[in-house]
């Protein structure tokens, strides 16, 4: 395990005991969220599907576990100066909670055209938002000037060791909540944008649940991880694709996420926004829970048979629910 | 407490030992439901606010934990005679995935103009279906009838003591989890139509929540639980009253539950069927949850102002998320 204490040089590539560490210090802050079964789900898949509901976690995704597990390591000095990050909205969100929860000020670069339910929710926390053309504008810059310029501290939404660490508590409860079933599970399939869920997530597996194999899953057009791992180099999405997946936009793998995910994922899955949007439906029948569209990428993966689960035991993480509620209806109704 | 076996002639109160004993019948059969805690739902409502997923639960509803604490406890020639029960949906699926885990069969007579949905599922479930007209015909009787012609066991679905035993776990756990968060709350809300799962609730709370009060909440039109309270004899509701909230629609409190209810509700509370669909909109974007009309009465009494929450810990139980797509959809867009 590394020091307990983030400093701003930090680059290390974290294990399994730093994932511990982050469990420790999520204790009590972050939901344990629950794993979900539903005999129609199965029937549908034609496997067992064990759901890992992050969308119940506090600030409605994952995101909110790595962003607490650096910003409560910051020492009182480094609160005094903030925190900056930039986020298609889920991390925003969980930068902008960890912030306030550790008493911290944070300014958040998001996309213009981000859910409106993402950019009010990130206000609603207390951090300021800035708004940048997706398009045009690169955010990681408008970022590292911020934090350059104002003394502030960048949390970067996956390259960042204490983050990854953060998202692969979510792999640690995924393996005690199967061994306390007796399940041994064959695959954990998660949506992978820069990476840093899987990345955590495999560690996670690597350790504690040895036998169980670690797919991405992505949207069509965006499916660089599975690129990647089958040519062994980080691979880019063309500038012109288009998703509904606003979480999922990222434009290449991590570098440290890719480090991690090279030696640890079995392979990658990418699903169309049509299978997204009926497994977002599924979600909603089967399981009663709200899954945003780039959330839903791993169950769209079992569902529509692009992985195969007959006779198998998988569990299927929903990263995030912050999706709006027209464009939920809209989901809804398109399916009947 | 009562005899561990269920025989046909067991109308005895049920009390705590009851309600622990049946939390025992349930271990690993029923899912533990979170309590969800939202910061944009604690400002909405200006208190804290708690919220009970019983959405969660296995078959969408609370109705199963009463089910399978019944059925389960069926000697082997009562499961080999099958069980009849009379539902608007909750209790029906409930009875249904019970009876199919405990290996006996199951008829469900269901009012013909339920949602689409839980018909649907009572089916996939197993069980045989019979619609019956609500507004002509006496589900009741019909149950009663078809219980002495086939010799099948009649699963009530609130006046019964395993039923109310069995919904009382909810109850129990509420208090265990208020407790590991060093919480005591100052009430507890939860839906009432028969007055099952209030009753276990409150029986549960008077024994490990001692200083909680808890209050019932139903649609305006079916308010006969608060009427019965004020009274202190049981009311019935108008025979032309309608509402959204198809699993509230029972006329009158039930005789056992009532008895329970009389003795340890603090009140009762009406919403219309519009403060019903903005509370099931804000379980939809604070807590990335499904709820039906019926199960997001006590949170509409909450985000109504109806039960004040100023300064106060409350916990809300959202009791089902049941509810059909098209109805879901329309209410999300009928919010913006």
């Amino acid at each position: 395990m590394h020091s307990s204490n983030a400093s701003e040089t930090d680059f290390f590539t974290p294990t399994i005991d730093d994932i511990r560490d982050a469990a420790r210090q999520l204790d009590g802050m972050a939901v344990r969220t629950p794993l979900l079964e539903s005999p129609f789900l199965n029937e549908r898949a034609g496997g067992r599907i064990l759901v890992k509901a992050e969308v119940l976690q506090r600030t409605g995704s994952f995101k909110f576990r790595g962003a607490f597990n650096h910003i409560s390591r910051l020492n009182d000095e480094q609160l005094a100066a903030g925190v900056v990050a930039y986020s298609s909205g889920n991390h925003a969100q969980g930068v902008a909670a960890a912030a306030a929860m550790a008493g911290t000020t944070a300014s958040i670069i998001m996309p213009s055209n981000a859910p409106a339910l993402k950019i009010a929710n990130t206000k609603k926390l207390g951090a300021r938002v800035i708004t940048y053309d997706r398009n045009a504008e690169d955010r990681e810059k408008i970022g590292e000037e911020l934090a350059r310029e104002t003394g502030a501290r960048l949390v970067r939404p996956y390259d960042d060791p204490w983050i990854i660490a953060g998202q692969g508590t979510v792999g640690l409860e995924i393996a005690e909540q199967c061994q306390k079933q007796n399940l041994a599970p064959d695959a954990i399939l998660a949506p992978a944008g820069g990476g840093g869920l899987i990345a955590g997530t495999s560690l996670a597996a690597a350790a504690d649940l040895p036998g169980t194999k670690v797919f991405a899953c992505e949207p069509v057009g965006f499916d660089d991880h599975a690129r990647s791992l089958q040519s062994g180099e980080r691979q880019k999405n063309a500038a012109d694709a288009a998703s509904i997946c606003d979480a999922l936009l990222a434009p290449t793998p991590g570098e440290l996420t890719f480090s991690i995910n090279r030696a640890h994922l079995a392979g990658g899955l990418a699903v169309t926004d049509r299978e997204v949007e009926q497994a977002m439906a599924v979600a909603f029948s089967d399981l009663k829970i709200v899954v945003e569209p780039g959330g839903a990428v791993a169950l769209a993966a079992v569902l529509s048979g692009k992985f195969d689960v007959q006779g198998k035991t998988v569990v299927v993480i929903t990263s995030g629910g912050n999706v709006d509620p027209d464009f939920f209806a809209n989901v809804l109704s398109q399916q009947t």
